[in-house]
């Protein structure tokens, strides 16, 4: 599909049919977000992949849950998705690869702390999703993604304590029904903030 | 150009020549940025462009520097990019859009501190970087990113206290010794880690 076609696409889905989705699909969908930049190239982003009914369903329960969201007139869109790959990142990655002998000139110019005063393993998360969420529309399939608790992620998956789970990409195939359950769901549709707004030019 | 060409071609670019970038492409560039998800579609990502000769070179200064470039055989990128795109991103939005009404099944479930432990201005930070690199390469152009002292950003462009600049990404037309001061400069090139490291199925 044409990239300016896959981003006019790309939105973030709240309701998924049972249709399962292609092995091969998922393998694209996971060399797209290997593809991601990260600081330094530390390559401290992981994923781990799931696909089983009950354990989907476990995870999605760390979230406001299927009764509360059917209650809420929602989806249970979280366990409804039939591939879910939680997003995991490590500080320590990125600390170790910034200790290696080629960056001395940067350590030399940086202490530890102004290095990471931006933690650039949630950017480099949020880069690998955005790639999988696009990836997935590229494969005619439909993408959202649900933030749950990292405590709840590791203790069901036995992530370790150094890597934070970001959250959970959904992917499966779309719902006729989806952008309905959208508008009548947890929030209300929020207006798009003006580009004048939001681009500033020269300067602030 | 075909997603799949983008993503394959897309690469971190650290030589750029003088030719200077169609703003229509900028602002396609820009537009693509502002398609990124957010949590709560709270937008709390924002961005400078500048595109001024002195300031590029004034913003490039708070990196290693020109000169210190040159030294260790690199071009120096960042002011050569015709093109800077400051990404910065305003946690308050964030916690501001929490605190609106349609949330308040969120906020009974999950406190203040659990909601944030990922801050997510910084993944939607990323996403919309992700979005500007990807989007630069379906222009045609080159991109790569420099992470810049935010204090050193917020100085000299005016920006608020409460946005944080995350970095900036540089967009220009590619120098075609470009992979040649890649391999030579400030880093060794480090291998891809192979899926089987990166990918874990089913669980940890």
């Amino acid at each position: 599909m044409e990239f300016a076609d896959v981003l006019r696409k790309r939105r973030m889905v709240r309701s998924f049919t049972d249709e399962p989705v292609a092995p091969e699909s998922v393998e694209r969908i996971l060399h797209a977000a290997q593809r991601g930049p990260s600081a330094g190239y530390s390559q401290g982003v992981e994923f781990v992949v799931v696909t089983d009914d009950e354990m989907r369903h476990r995870i999605a329960g760390g979230g406001l849950g299927d009764e509360r969201l059917k209650k809420m007139g929602m989806q249970p869109f979280v366990s409804q998705a039939r591939v879910h790959i939680v997003i995991c990142t490590s500080p320590e990655l990125y600390r170790q690869r910034y200790r290696e002998p080629d960056k001395f000139r940067l350590r030399e110019k940086v202490s530890d702390d102004d290095l990471w005063r931006v933690p650039y393993w949630y950017t480099d998360a949020g880069c690998a999703m955005m790639l999988m969420l696009l990836a997935a529309v590229d494969e005619g399939l439909a993408a959202g993604f649900m933030g749950l608790p990292p405590a709840h992620l590791r203790g069901l998956l036995g992530i370790p304590e150094e890597y934070i789970p970001i959250g959970v990409a959904l992917i499966g195939h779309e719902a006729p029904d989806a952008r309905q359950y959208n508008d009548i769901g947890v929030t209300t549709p929020k207006p798009k903030r003006p580009a004048k707004d939001v681009i500033h030019r020269g300067t602030w």
